[in-house]
């Protein structure tokens, strides 16, 4: 069983926002074993918007469709589906109670605008907005599911998780098709390349799966992907080539069951009782976002300061004037007494400090841009290492965090 | 002129991650008048690769590849290309150079995996890599262009940046075609469906062009969008649309020549010779984050404190312990007194504090989820606000980092 998801609208084709929509639903769809073939993305014109429902239509089993549903003019994919299933617009009651619902908790009064989202085409299923008004529609056509969503993140996913995801897995049970599995083995502290050379050829071993190597600012993740006739055999053969996996590189990898560095380290962290706290200079508070992305982080994150300015780094977090004038601010010198005095401050079991230059000003001859110092401080132990990151600021301030949980968790390695 | 975009990999097929790259070309060619009508992303697959070049290089102009370039054995796009242009791979001695540049400067030898990069199908013209080991490839056939690029981010932009756009730009000037062009006014401080009643019927004043809404959490994006003959004649319309938008909504836009919030709100700063510290509880380090994105931004924000536990509220930030007793952590009282006291602590013109209920878990009846409150502390004002947000842990996160650029925003208007 196939996908493909399409999104509609000119924000993404013009590049103005991101489409984090098409990789959400991928990722839940892949997870009950469909495999997404396309994701496909074009404005909101109806000749383009028609021609390429037709297409994934006809080359995938499902297309998943999202946005292009909103209250204002340039929304047409209601429209669209109707020319293209030869449909017609009616008012369903339920979604109109729905959004009167949703306005009067809100306090206001449904404008007409408003109520219009209550207007679906007669051959679909709606799917209710438990989140905000405008409701899904599911088409179907010879076998083949069409599935319109809003665009708005928190709608579109409360739609998938409570009604597409159990429509889709009684679709797959009641058609014998064949299942495409993956599993992902996490690695920290390697390269890609290096990783690629200890694994060898991977065709050797793969049986026909594949292999990917996927490289992020946080480590390399290895991904396994089999297709079989059926879910059990598939099952196993992902596990014969997961065990020759861990005899190559099993000291790189970190967790088996896509748990991300932040995870692990939280999970090490709570398992100890372990608590830490954060310096951030050019990050200012990125790692300390990325330590609370996970709920319940409060149980071992504690807090940090944000030391952008130098008179902060003095003031705040008492580093020694002396110490930023003759070795500067970006510095192991620095690095290790934020590290140090951030976790006396919050009297936490581990300060990490990062300290560096994102760009595009600011760099040196000496120091260029995106050289960044990274410290830890433990009880009985301190240290700080010197980093030269490549990229934009953003970029360099990513794998600045990125370093600072590897550098964390190679410390918790190393207390074990 | 026209363009689409193709993104390689299993990666982005099955949501592993975010296709970035996609909107961030998508803009860079947007910017020069080129129209991008489709993106598109399949995985590391022979057949569906060789199909969807064919078919992206039959309907635009211009195909701009990213991925698929790297050194591992899940890398097609070079084999593929090869087959699709009826080509072969030679050797690039210069390619070559730049990747034992590369090394020597890292302190490592090459190995024989690195040097097939410098493998190229012998019809493109390469594209050097200043950041990488992969280089690019520009392959024209009939008046049409496509270009393979590798797909890490730093790599792709300095390729897109210093080769890709100077080519397109004599390619564009070369052939007479119509243009697009755009222009976003930034609103804050509105909804979208209120926006939409003030603005009334667009079709009535747009003479054919086009105007969107964008909602993002930082405020409302209008885009027009407009099509011509000439560059000339679609500025001006450009021009006439901008006015008249300006007159049925201009007090709720903050820009006109697509600054985002965080940017017009540092200007303001700037200008003021004011600045801002941050106390953050549940957003623990995003709205710094988020006031450090820019450039520059250390001429006015100072710092701030991740207050993610009780304890660092009252012990570093100096919180009543009976005003959390008695109010809570989320409450106007503790989100007053951390913004007055991040505010004194920084010596800043004005203090921003967050606190609230990111979710999953710690909500109550009394106080859900998605509960945060919000404080401002300038010279002689101070104020805080409730706001109940949908979403997420993510979600409610970044809306109430986008709530207080807009709080603060409001702040800096009244003080004008």
């Amino acid at each position: 069983m196939n996908a493909s998801i399409l999104t509609i609208g000119d924000e993404i084709c013009i590049g103005q926002i991101v489409n984090t929509n098409a990789a959400w639903i991928a990722e839940r769809l892949t997870r009950i074993g469909i495999e997404v073939l396309i994701h496909s993305a074009v404005g909101d014109e109806r000749n383009i918007m028609l021609n390429e429902i037709d297409r994934l239509f006809d080359t995938t089993d499902i297309v998943i469709l999202t946005g292009g549903l909103g209250p204002t003019h340039d929304d047409l994919t209601k429209p669209v589906l109707c020319e293209y299933f030869g449909d017609e617009l009616i008012l369903h009651e339920e979604t109109l109670r729905n959004i009167e619902q949703i306005f009067i908790r809100r306090g206001q009064s449904v404008s007409e605008r408003n109520k219009e989202q209550a207007m679906i085409p007669s051959k679909c299923t709606p799917i209710l907005n438990k989140v905000g008004t405008a409701p899904g529609m599911i088409f179907k056509k010879e076998n083949k599911i069409l599935i319109s969503l809003p665009g708005v993140p928190a709608e579109m996913k409360s739609m998938i998780e409570n009604s597409v995801i159990p429509l889709l897995e009684n679709f797959l049970q009641e058609s014998k098709t064949p299942v495409v599995l993956y599993k992902s083995l996490i690695t920290s502290g390697i390269f890609e390349s290096s990783l690629a050379d200890l694994i060898e050829d991977p065709t050797s071993f793969l049986e026909g799966g594949a292999l990917a190597f996927l490289p992020s600012y946080r480590g390399v993740k290895l991904r396994i992907g089999v297709r079989c006739d059926d879910f059990n055999k598939a099952k196993e053969k992902i596990e014969r080539l997961e065990k020759i996996l861990l005899e190559k590189v099993g000291k790189f990898i970190i967790s088996t069951n896509d748990e991300p560095l932040d995870l692990v380290i939280g999970k090490i962290l709570k398992e100890r009782n372990s608590t830490v706290a954060v310096a951030e200079s050019c990050t200012a508070g990125l790692l300390g976002a990325a330590f609370t992305e996970i709920s319940g982080s409060s149980e071992y994150f504690l807090g940090g300061i944000i030391v952008y300015s130098n008179i902060s780094k003095e003031h705040i977090l008492g580093v020694k004037a002396e110490t930023i004038e003759k070795y500067g601010a970006v510095s192991e010198e620095t690095a290790l007494e934020l590290a140090v005095n951030v976790r006396n401050k919050f009297s936490s079991d581990y300060g990490i400090s990062i300290t560096g230059i994102a760009g595009p000003s600011g760099g040196s001859e000496e120091k260029p841009v995106g050289t960044v110092w990274i410290g830890i401080a433990a009880q009985n132990r301190f240290l700080a290492k010197h980093y030269q990151f490549n990229g934009n600021r953003d970029v360099v301030r990513q794998r600045a965090v990125g370093m600072a949980l590897t550098m964390l968790y190679e410390e918790l390695k190393i207390k074990e």
